[in-house]
């Protein structure tokens, strides 16, 4: 049995206008390269153009650097940020977590059994609990404890594992800590956190617990990337369930773990499959 | 063929305590009723406890008021609020629109067809737009303008025809007006609003813009009851729908009108069916 | 106010290979057509491309018969199965109903409203009860009773009106009848049904009845093209609703109202958007 | 803090006539027992009555032995299969696994979380593949290989240690065996199979294949208990998921997986909290 091709994904977004599918497509087609997928999206509300093409090596090709080099006077030409991003390396997470394990079970399940083809070179939590499970899958585990003084500090030496792992996303599963400003500009659009709640509805705290109170008949979960403004940044996925007048606080809380758990792991898939392409304070997500 | 037998709705809030499940089931026992449906719920937080109890006719069985008589010491022991509806008479329903006829056309459908049992003498509107459909379904359309001006006045209309035709329940079908304190009170717990989204996300005006802009990837509808506190209602029904980046606000508002459409429908038909019970600032409902 | 660019739509079937995408978009680029809207998908399992492509008109582009002309030799060098499609010319519907109403309505009321642009020439009943709802929407009512014997005749004059009325689509909105083989090969991927049960489970008559009998906890409805063998013809869309032990056989049945008008309602909207591409016994369907 | 209350639940199963529930209420309130949830269903068509009533245990009450004793004449005089369950009391799990772990790791994390307050005192499979999970969560794990000759050796181990270890449910988790009918009725509802269809589509081997050849827009996954007819068990619970024609068998597949974690886990929830009743071929679930 032959191996399955090596795929590249290009990613591009670039103002939108005439030509550049036909641009895109010609190039790749003048190197007999064979696009598997392909999705494209212009915003008429900012004028942006966003696209995601997936291409199957053969053999003989150029090199990719070779490609990037044809490609650039292209991109040039449009304006496009652009990536050519090699489907087969796995990217590598850092997941940041503290007690709850529901999204981290989840994504090491996922990690072990090959269904997120990611590296996992770490784990961070802010608290001890959690280091049996992360080293039974052969992950170091590192227990950061922060307090308001040490946030600096412990947020330093989280950025320093990042760049010496070579870490692509960082994943808050949970991790219950507000990021500082610094820490979420060092980060930017490559760090998602999971918010208890249906977004916009029941920022902050205990967001169960407010649902509970206004008495909603639908409770959801949001994942997004992180920005300074809490809750607020771009959302890349929201998962919905029902529930009724006789959930408890509690009981919401057990349902929306499995609801928790679910939307993190496609918001993480999405993201390292470069689906999800920056569009202001929103994201385009060429979804399946 | 017989037809199918007559039936009562018995609905009860009062202090919870050991005993009132036997107590209403002894009591509709001893008169030889069946009983087709009951449900009831203690909430642990107020200590409340609401029940709703479906019973059949039976050939010479006393009348409502001599059970009404018969189970008053009941309800004193208890300290309940309660009710029994005729589940057979057809509730009268005053509906609001302005110039939108989403829900106004699926409530007249399902008037039309009896699926949704209610009488409807009357549709009331701001705009003479809706007048023609209205009036071919035999429903006498009520034209009343309203400005800041002549609010009070134009609510004085519509609250004495509440009065004169005796309507249980009024239905604004995207009326698009703000109703007065005065309003909202008169109409207490007896007067449905749908908001074209997924409370508490997204209050006020243009809520699918909003949403557009939020980039959220989920929209929804809210049916509540109207409170002074605009769009802070009592939830009855919500639903929901998946978007994503492609949806313009005005394909938002389209797909909107689908959703909108099914939560009144459920919403009203809950009411009707005696299924909503309050319970302070949220609904206690017995849904199917 | 200037009116919205009018808009073609490209739709594209043949064998997968590399370039096809670079052709297209190669083609409509040189004639300075911008593209709003592409997508095409590679089936891995049968080699078959396909691709719907949406471009904007502009002054002083060709006529479409010139770009046709123009875009042949490409269409020809592929294998291609192709169309321009005007995506403003309102589709012609025939409609097909029986006595149960539910899915007329609805698409009466989104042709009248705008929401479903097409032009409905005819309505089409083998039982008089529809007819005055139907004339109400300025719409001719055809009472085409039909019998065992009749068949024969009364589908030659429905395939005689599809002629005559340049119909595009036939809708068999709940018709309850049987079509003969010849007319379903008539209409071969130009005739929908709604089937009111998740395919494949519970084909032929009074699938919520099985449905019910089976006990299973969510009931759907399918919308599909209509072929010789009955209940199997490719499927273009499906929805569900959650049921459960106390929902009579007639209940789901009024639930399954409601999915079926809309689950129908999209078939259409997609068929006639050029959504649907045939593939095999299925459908490739670029949904939103 | 003082502990919860301990709770019972008592089930009723009888044929339905007046003055039930008042004589079940009327019996727990006489004990001065206090009801916490209680549900009830009447089937129409089959003249069976099934309850679900949660009481909480009260300083000073009667033993369980004592109430039942009571409680026996009530249900003596309306022919009931009734049981009283200690809500407390953790009941015991026999999983059946193959190779896939998807369901095994959700149940495992559910157990090792205690969001499933089960006790799992063995896994049983016909490979090796998963010791090393099960046994970290210190579980023993028995290695049964079985092949068609052994079949009856090897049910017959695995009814012993039903018997031994005092089995309350038996579920298979993705077991990949059909049972003989002797296996079968040894375990009559109280073993639980996940099959990976949305039955009674696709009933037999490769359903994701299937689902995929047959083109349909929504996969599901179906808890049932296991009968002798292969895939026509009761049906517990059910879900869906949407999914169009991009996705591969092997897509379909892994896709599945989540539903199939979610369906099962719920159903052994539904099951052991004693909200399934036997109707026939058919269940009645109270769920939430």
């Amino acid at each position: 049995m032959t191996p399955p091709a090596k795929h590249y994904i290009l990613t591009i977004t670039c103002p939108d206008t005439t030509g550049i599918v036909a641009a895109v497509a010609g190039f790749l087609s003048s190197h007999e390269l064979f696009i598997t997928e392909s999705e494209h999206f212009g915003d008429v509300a900012t004028g942006r153009f966003f696209m995601r093409t997936v291409f199957q090596e053969r053999p003989g090709m150029p090199s990719i650097a070779a490609l990037q080099a044809a490609f650039a006077p292209f991109a040039e030409r449009f304006g496009m940020e652009w990536h050519i991003h090699d489907a087969t390396r796995r990217p590598r997470l850092l997941l940041l977590v503290s007690k709850f394990d529901h999204c981290l079970n989840d994504l090491l399940y996922r990690y072990r059994t090959g269904t997120l083809p990611v590296e996992i070179p770490g784990v961070v939590s802010n608290h001890p609990d959690l280091q049996r499970v992360v080293e039974w899958h052969g992950i170091p585990y590192h227990h950061l404890p922060v307090t308001r003084d040490t946030r600096a500090e412990q947020e330093g030496r989280i950025l320093e594992m990042v760049d010496r792992l070579h870490i692509d996303l960082v994943v808050l599963a949970r991790y219950m800590q507000v990021l500082s400003p610094q820490m979420c500009a060092a980060l930017s659009w490559r760090c998602i956190n999971i918010h208890h709640s249906f977004l916009p509805s029941f920022k902050g705290a205990k967001p169960y617990h407010q649902a509970h109170a206004r008495g909603v008949k639908i409770i959801g979960s949001t994942a997004h990337y992180v920005t300074t403004d809490l809750d607020e940044g771009p959302i890349i996925e929201q998962a919905v369930e029902r529930v009724d007048h006789t959930h408890t606080p509690d009981e919401l809380v057990a349902l929306g773990r499995d609801i928790e758990s679910v939307v993190l792991a496609r918001a993480v898939r999405y993201h390292i499959e470069h689906r999800v392409l920056p569009n202001g304070n929103k994201t385009v997500v060429f979804r399946r």
